[in-house]
């Protein structure tokens, strides 16, 4: 379960068309900071501060080994972000579905009357 | 599909805990503003700029019927946001899919050699 600090941060981190890019990047494999700023128009400190706030979120964890820096999705945290949204609209949904049931007996009720 | 200013005002929405907190209740159902407003310990302004965010973001929608306005969820955009995080999710689930299915068969191979 995440904290409302985390959501927070999570949320924050998914609200700038950048870091959504970078982690579409990763989605499809791990790739060093330099590989991941390739495609981007801006400049390497920028980058970096985009993958801080990423790396803060915990949806993306980076891992230094030599002298590169690795970047990778943190699956667990998407998957957390993914079942905060499910559980509601799911709540939502469950709602109508009630309040479905509640009108089918309604209208039977009123059958057996007749 | 949700275009980038989309994506970034639904997470931008989703990136407070007041805002997230009047999701919730909304996703018990309708409300209306003043009893959205009842559980928080803040100013009606202040609610009221919260409950435009998330009208903007397009999660929350508002009818005013006589002299009350009404609140309720988008379910729609709601499930558009969890579709975006279930396609990243599965995209980097898929990649370990074929990742292992590489392996089994590099060790099925190597058997076979046996």
């Amino acid at each position: 379960m995440l904290n409302q600090s985390q959501l927070d941060q999570m949320f924050q981190a998914l609200a700038d068309p950048s870091r959504r890019a970078m982690l579409d990047r990763l989605c499809k494999g791990p790739a060093s900071v330099s590989d991941l700023a390739g495609p981007f128009k801006m400049s390497l400190p920028a980058v970096l501060q985009h993958l801080q706030v990423l790396e803060q979120s915990g949806l993306v964890k980076t891992e230094k080994i030599g002298r590169v820096r690795t970047c990778s999705v943190e699956t667990k945290a998407l998957r957390s972000v993914e079942q905060w949204i499910t559980a509601r609209r799911t709540a939502w949904e469950a709602r109508f579905d009630r309040l479905g049931a509640y009108l089918a007996e309604e209208v039977a009720a009123e059958k057996r009357k007749k």
